[in-house]
């Protein structure tokens, strides 16, 4: 039991068959980086199931721990409680091209959008990569957010690929973690998934199996974090928004002091169950966990999101960009400090 | 004394000189209108004052009554309580396009964004002009933002115009509203304007002086509406989260009971004061209006929001748009019926 | 069809047996009125339903419009999504009191109660009748709030009484009115009742049939109001969230413009199911209102909260309190200005 | 450098002279300590200043990072901004008599209260003390919470004392900590302060300089936690409420997962400027730091937090209460581990 792929983390509860929120049966990632010289940038799209998601949308939640942040649609997902298109990631400036991506892919498939029905509401959330990034450039384009749509699968790769390319975390590098955890409630077992994007932090805040391996930091706390938790118990939005609140925790056990120029924002979704856009009849059934279960839920996420976090800081290599600057992974780090 | 200028609203407060959102001084306001048959749209651009608004941010708050919406930048808005690049209105589905054209303006004139200091927060607010624009046409351009911004002045047309092109509210034509009061606080003056895009509403609610003009609903309540509050009154950013929610009052007096499909969401921000990107200093010092003095506000923000909506309907003109669709002018309807 | 029982408001939805909360099957209300020369003071319970709600608490939701109020409860209301107490209503400064007696209530009726189980959430609303009620005195006691709870019954009695004895709206004597409307989506009909405690607004902003009613304000816009919706539709803790955020557009129709000392708030809450404090199972099954149908609900929620504001001048008798201030009736007003 | 006092923590950032709250000149705090066998309980009080707090409010912002709470005052400090009593902590099922006993001290400083001014917003913040304490007996007097008020001084008891007397803290014996942190900003040294009330976690949730010390939870997660955050650095309402979201990661770096049963409540206050009830003129000036500014705040708040959560653990001694249930300090529970 506990988690054994990471080695920078050592878990108490144990995790899927991948260690990745594609664990949760259904939910595929997609990557698309972007790496060519001072171009450091990319994009990571969640398709939480194969179905029409505008059609078949997904109960939801979220949090905002700190707000400097440009993640869009986070309005009507407080209103509603769920989400209609898949999440893309990507850097700051690309939003705009990333909405407009989204808006165009919803509109392939319902032909009902903008005529007999209403808009769609596309999620995308963001980091600043321009430490590594010729971020100005605004290099990501639609086709790369079709494609990462596209090639969307069950493997998900980790470090500095996709949304993660230019990231930066605690002053190392960082960028695409994920990883995931079972839980057990009466007779059922429940998976929850976790996709962090990470690019915030300073070095001399990092706890690596609980120690500090910087007296100083060498960079200033800059940048951000999203959080993607997600899982096949069947929950309320309210209970969402609950679980999405948990993100925190795991952050801030790796080390975050939620600094002010980051912002930290946490979606939370389930795959338990989906919510017609048109539904038949005036009333419909759901079956949802009891609230005095949440715990059991929550004490999972929170290990999933320290997992992931030190996951995306495991699997990141050394990447040069914009500047001539060069972000040191991890592990070269803890190689050259002899640590 | 009173607002003269509105055939079918009287007020108790007096307006500035144009009575509308550019009383209050520094802001223009620049509109393009897209209009060619099946295409029925536009962008309006909302400038808060004729700096580098990224260098001199402007304190802001925001409410959303109804947050079925689209509206970008409000998480950054609520964290920092300030605004840093004009407001931008247009069509839910150009939301993309305007956040990077809003993106590329503030490249444009900030050489350090994404190189020596952080990202840039977009605000871009929309309704939903399906009934009568071609929207999944995406007929907005980077280029149609960029020159709503150029030509902004203080002549503010109203109706069918800009973003309001297409709208549609109370089922009647909609659009583009402003208004302004003016109140004095023991030895000042201030201002208080008001822009609207209103495209909610069912007939049967509408409330012209006081009383319905309709029976019964010709179209379903769908649509959105957003409004813009501005003062040169040094409001803190929580004063104007105060402000922004007494929005609400206006729109209900006139019928409003915030549907389901209506995306309605306030943004107030006051000239009053700057904030630096860059400060030199650890302390500034800002004067603030005291907290028992709000109600001045209030009352006269309540009164211009009730009137800019009306002056949407006023100036409307009948228009007709996609599939052929027509949507009549207030004018026309209180012809046709004798009212 | 529409409401009859009310003078000065015509609706355009039917309202139930009664046009109050208690149409909603299961409720019951009780009122302890406090009134002596210069103590003009009381309490109001609502009770929804007859079991034990700690141990079936209620779906629940709410909606500050402006927070100058001291209502107790709503952080756990937001948490949980639930109300577990019955909901007391009293003068502010006597919330501690009611706090107090609603938990030696809950501790009567569950053994369980801070030694198997966890604590109770107290909800209490209140507004600040100081106008008329000499409120330093603190003359509502724990008896009071008992007695409330123990009398409650399905007629409604309106105007000064229990809570509202002291209460002032627009200037003209407010205090407690209620109201209920009735909606079939498909095959049954639903039922949405309200209850309000009025206290807030200025005179010359009333609108009574869409007209003003005076000029000038005789009395400066301070007080409160509470909104207190409730229906048998099964709703969402989100759902009822909504449906508290449209009591606004009852209250602003009427006339308010959400006065800077008025704390305005609601709460909403369904009898259509309910959450068992100590579920069984893992899993609970429950059937919720389509979203679609939102727009059914609230449009009746927003008339009934108009007809409550109405009903409770209708009813309301002027009152002499504290220091001899007297507050006049509506009706009263009427007559000696001859409308 | 660095804070010495504490056994089980080791900062980074110099402590105030007292490593309390009261190092942030003005703050006092009184314990109230009702210890006799089954009755394990008592008052905290926190004066933010010497003054009239009702006439000179003082600048606040609150958290909730989860709701299961009930904590009075906070919609009106989310409205208005300010704090206008003295903080009272004391257990859940007395709040009540709290919130009376607050009343009833601002009723005595305040002659205009419910006259010629408003009402008053009674801040009381609580935990479930019902593991040691008879909770049920109601124990807590208002002369309690006058004792606490008039006995406040410069010097905080910590552990097992006053509002702490009957706490669990991740299954040990919690209660109250405190903490101070002080920091340059260009040519001023400010000073943040904390005090906590420590009821929540599993033991297997405890990281003692980064390390478990328990395999399992000997005890459900169950209670919560209060953290009060004060600076005399000159904050906005707004930026108070930054510092006090900052709490959580203090919490959570030594273990919180923010249980599902675990109000986890934060207030900051500033005492760098304070607000008149009834100012004279239209306009107040105020000196505020400028945003790049905080977090030099976040980070001594972060770790202000950490130091205070473990104090409360160190400063614990073992207690026994009613129903004969003993809990354990830290040191003791060390000691018999052998760690």
């Amino acid at each position: 039991m506990g988690c054994t792929k990471n080695k920078y983390f050592i878990g108490k509860y144990e995790s899927g068959a991948r260690n990745a929120i594609t664990d949760v049966p259904g939910i595929k990632v997609g990557h698309v980086t972007v790496a060519d010289g001072e171009i450091q940038t990319g994009v990571t799209a969640i398709m939480p199931h194969d179905g029409n998601i505008f059609q078949e949308k997904i109960p939801a939640g979220h949090a905002v721990f700190n707000g400097f942040g440009k993640t869009t649609g986070l309005v009507q997902v407080a209103e509603l409680g769920n989400i209609e298109t898949p999440i893309v990631l990507t850097n700051t400036l690309s939003v705009g091209t990333a909405y407009t991506a989204l808006v165009k892919y919803s509109l392939e498939h319902n032909a009902d959008i903008g005529v007999k029905t209403g808009t769609v509401n596309p999620l995308v959330c963001e980091c600043n990569d321009g430490v590594l990034n010729d971020i100005r450039g605004l290099h990501v384009t639609e086709e790369h957010v079709f494609e990462a749509m596209r090639i969307a699968g069950e493997e998900v790769a980790e470090g500095a690929v996709g949304a993660g390319r230019g990231m930066r975390c605690y002053g190392l590098k960082g960028g695409i973690g994920t990883s995931s955890r079972v839980v057990a409630i009466e007779d059922k077992t429940y998976t929850v998934g976790c996709l962090v994007l990470t690019n915030y932090g300073r070095l001399d805040d990092l706890r690596v199996m609980g120690r500090c391996i910087s007296d100083m930091a060498t960079e200033p706390d800059k940048g951000s974090v999203i959080v993607i938790l997600a899982t096949d118990a069947p929950l309320s939005d309210r209970q969402l928004c609950r679980v999405a609140r948990r993100a925190i925790a795991g952050l801030c056990r790796s080390g975050s002091s939620i600094g002010h120029g980051s912002g930290e924002i946490a979606v939370a979704f389930s795959t338990g169950y989906r919510i017609a856009h048109r539904s038949e009849a005036a009333l419909y059934n759901v079956s949802l966990l009891s609230e005095r279960y949440m715990n059991d839920i929550f004490r999972v996420a929170v290990e999933a999101v320290e997992d992931a976090v030190y996951s995306s800081l495991e699997h990141a290599e050394t990447v040069t960009g914009v500047r001539g600057k060069a972000i040191q992974s991890l592990s070269d780090y803890m190689k050259e400090k002899g640590l």
